[in-house]
Order: C-alpha cells, then structure tokens, then sequence
C-alpha cells in the first residue's frame, strides 16, 4: 500500500497507473505535476488523480513513490530538478522505453544512481496519448521491465515491483543494456520502419489513391505509425546505437531479400518467408497456449 | 443470377465467393476442381460447393462463369490447361493479386486475352489459407479491382462486377499497370517488409528473449508474416519490377531517417514521423468519416 503517490509527467502511462492502483486500492493519495496545466485539470476532473500542484517541490513533499512518466528525453531534465527534492525516504522510478540514457543523466546529476531510484519500463502503450486516453486495465497481463543496478536498494526494488503487480503486471529483471537492445528489435526497430514506410508513401505522387486501396494488412502493419511522433523522436535519439543497430541488421536482411526476388530465386524467398511465418506463429500461438493454460487457476 | 459457376482452386478466396454467392442466392450451383481433393472433399463436406470433379472438363462443362483461385503462379498454368475447355459463352475472372502476369501469360496462351476473360482482384484476406477459413463476409465492404482490356467484353465485364457487388464489394476499375504499382506499395511491400524483419529476427541468437517481450505494436506489425509463404512466394515472383521498385524507394527513405538518427538531427526525426502519422491518421480517419456517413442510409 502506497500512501503518497507523485507522478510527474500526467499522460498516458501515468494516468493508467494511477487509475489502476486506485481501483485496487493500492495507493491513498495521488498527485501530480507538470507543465501542461490543461492535463493536470482533465486529470482531476477524469477522477484519475485527487490533487495537482504546479510546484514540483510541493507535489512530490512526502511522497513514498514518485514515478517520472514524462516523455523519454524531458524524463533526463526531470531528474535534474527532482534531484535536490529527494529525500532517503521517497522512492523514485520511471516509465521510460530507454533505459541507458536515464541511467546516464542519473549519474551526470548524482555521481552514481541513487540507490532509491528504480529503472524501470511498462512494456504496454497505445497509439493514443494523453490522460483521455488512460485505462484502468493498461498494464494488466503486460510486462514490466525493471532494470536493477548493483546498488539499487532490494526494499524500493520490491516495492516498485508490488505497484506493477497491483497492477496485473509481470515484472521482469533485465540489465540495462539487454533491456535496451531487445525493446530496440521488438519495438522501437518497428516503429521506425512503419513510419518510414507511411512516409514514404505519402510523399508518393500517387498517395491519394495507394491509401485508398490500402487493406487491413496496410492498416495493421502502419498502426504503430500513428502512434505519439514526440514520445518515438525521444525514443530513436535515447536509443540511438541500438536502433543503429538494428536498422543495419535489417537493410542487411532485405538486401538479400531483393536480391533473391531480383534474381527470380524462389527457394531462397520461399524460405524466408515460410521461416518467418512459422517463427511469429511459434511464438505467438506459444503465448496463446501458455495463457490457456494459465485461465484456470487465475 | 449464376447458373453453374466452376471454381479452379477451392480455398480462402474461391470458398468464400461460393458462400457469398449462395448466401445471396446469386448462383444455382457451385462445382470445384483442383487437385488436392481434400480440399475438395472438405468443401463438400461443409457445404461450400454442390459437387467437385478432379477433371476439369467436366467441372467446367457449361459453366456461366469459371473462377481461377489458384495462388498467382498456377494461375498461368491453369490457363493453359483451359484454354481448350473454354467456350464463348463461359466467363473467367480470377483473383490473383498481380495483373501483369496474369495479362503476359494469357497473351502467351491466346495471342490476346479473350474478351470473355475479365482479370479482376478483390482485396480481401486472412493471414488464414484454405476452405475452412473461408467465410460469408469476406468480401463485405471490400474493393475488388477489375482491370479490363480494351478489347474486353462489356457483358462479361458487368456479369463479374455483379458477381462482386452480390457478394458485398465495391468495385472499381483499373489499368493493369496501375493496379500492379499500387498493390506493390500498399500490400506487396509491406509483406516484404514484414517477413524480412521477423527472419531477421528469427536468426539473432536472443531471438527467445525478443520474442518474449515482444507487445502489441510488433504483433499487429508483423501479422501479415502469418501469412501463407507460398501466395507470397508467388506474389513476389509475379510482381518483381513493381516491388523491386517499392524496395528501393523504402530503402533511399529508411537510409535519410537512419542518417538523421545516427547525426541526432531531432528536428528530421520528428518531421518524417510527424508526417507519417498525419498522412496515416487523415487516411484512416478519413475512411471512418465515410463510413459514418454512409451508415444512416444504408
């Protein structure tokens, strides 16, 4: 049970956290900060928080948790003014996709990461943003990734933890550098590519027409392309060398892809192809059955 | 009405114009042929067809209208193998997602397409293939894109758009060229890009851990990697120049924003992704505006 909550940054992910610990009880008082006055207000009336104040020294006075749930880049400023507010008592965490770059700026401003403060990375969204957009059920059956450094206190990592299991969230353990690379393959690889790709078309001559007959698998391959431009520009330069990376390993990848399609070589398109349908269907009928079975006894 | 309507090639798509078709009372019979008599005996067995023959001869005899719905590359070949049994009181369309191909091989065939044969595409699917997943309202709502030949017939023509339109569609017409580019970048290129990156994927040595962290953007980007590798293998076979081209233009493209991210050049980051969801959102959003317009008075 949390008495105090802060969230600095009321979005989205803030919101959601807050309406799902409150419908569980979790947390007595929650509070907000932040610049966007307008967000702050709908917060209040949405009933998703019970206070605000534009004073960060005022909104965070007391808290037992404090949760950064800004943007990815405004997070490493955040830090920098919470820095002298922090008290051995209050535990701090974030929400951030990118972990080394919070881990980074933390140090610049602390020397070393405090011990109270808890990396850490709801693995749950939408393409929709803003408070309007929070539910009570984001992060339920989704993971989060905490990402403990070796001087992270086991109490703040647990009670971190407890807040995301409130929340119907399986919390995983991951370094900094894992979690960085995998969520730069399985998501923020993705999200370029699918805004490149809506780019590209729309500065086609024949735009108009492309999207008009544009089906349900252009519909599902481009969602994530309507998805915060704002959150993911933060995210392609926190994750810079990652993303690099997995870009590289892409065009490498498609490069072979046209080569064999150039070339007339059916095997070798038929394999990669039939290659990765049966690893999406591997692993996403594994997720299936694993919660089949798991439904009973829940 | 259709009185005998033969389909060459029983699953998704055949399967589910039949269902369509008797579920409107649009045909008296439907008869299928092909030559896995599996899929034949289990069309019968759920009702889809009346009766099947593995000779298609027979399954075309006095046949209103024959219907390949074989995947693209045996498309050109059922050709050949009709070409005989055709008569000028039969109609044949087919459902391929390529056009040009389809044009080139029935040049090779009848030194002109026939202007009883009508080369048409209904833009519908299902990352499922064959006669079981076939369903009533797979066409509902959806384009079919027609693409007669100068020296096509305006009765077979109207016939095969009646056909659609009894099934739900929207039918729109085209020239061959324009369909093949237009499908490229908006189906053909996405499935490309998506079976690329999920490979790609499939072959890094953390592929478990990707998998497993994987939310519902990388789902809903990679679904169409579920989708039949021998359709797709044909597909990219028959449109080659057209997807070749796709490739190349999402190449020049994911290289400026790859380059933007590698300088930290914020501002070009933000104004492709920007741009995207804009050009995405004004699409859809777009589409659903219709819609809503449309449903009082339909």
């Amino acid at each position: 049970m949390i008495n105090k909550l802060t969230i600095i940054g009321l979005g989205l992910m803030g919101g959601s956290l807050a309406k799902a610990l409150k419908a569980q009880q979790a947390v007595s008082e929650v509070v907000a900060t932040g610049r966007r006055v307008e967000s702050l207000e709908r917060g209040l009336q949405l009933g998703v928080i019970d206070s605000y104040s534009l004073d960060m020294a005022e909104a965070v006075a007391d808290a037992d948790v404090v949760v950064i749930a800004t943007p990815t880049l405004i997070a490493e400023k955040i830090m920098l003014e919470l820095a002298p507010l922090m008290t051995p008592n209050m535990i701090v965490t974030d929400v951030a996709s990118v972990k080394g770059n919070i881990e980074r700026a933390a140090e610049k401003i602390f020397g070393e990461v405090p011990s109270n403060f808890v990396l850490g990375h709801p693995i749950a969204g939408s393409e929709q943003s803003g408070v309007d957009a929070a539910t009570v059920d984001l992060f339920l059956d989704h993971r989060v990734i905490l990402t403990p450094l070796e001087n992270t206190s086991g109490a703040a990592l647990s009670l971190i933890q407890s807040m995301w299991e409130a929340c119907g969230a399986e919390v995983v353990r991951m370094d900094v550098a894992e979690h960085d690379a995998v969520l730069a393959a399985t998501s923020h690889l993705p999200h370029v590519l699918a805004y490149t790709l809506v780019d590209a078309l729309a500065q086609n001559g024949a735009a108009a027409d492309i999207f008009r007959f544009a089906a349900g698998g252009f519909r599902d391959f481009t969602r994530i392309a309507s998805s915060d431009p704002t959150m993911w520009h933060d995210i392609a330069l926190a994750n810079q060398a990652a993303i690099l990376n997995g870009i590289d390993g892409f065009s490498a990848h498609l490069n072979k892809v046209r080569a064999a399609i150039a070339s007339g070589d059916g095997d070798a398109i038929f394999a990669t192809f039939d290659r990765a349908k049966r690893a999406r269907d591997e692993h996403f009928l594994g997720q299936y059955l694993a919660r089949q079975k798991k439904s009973p006894s829940s």
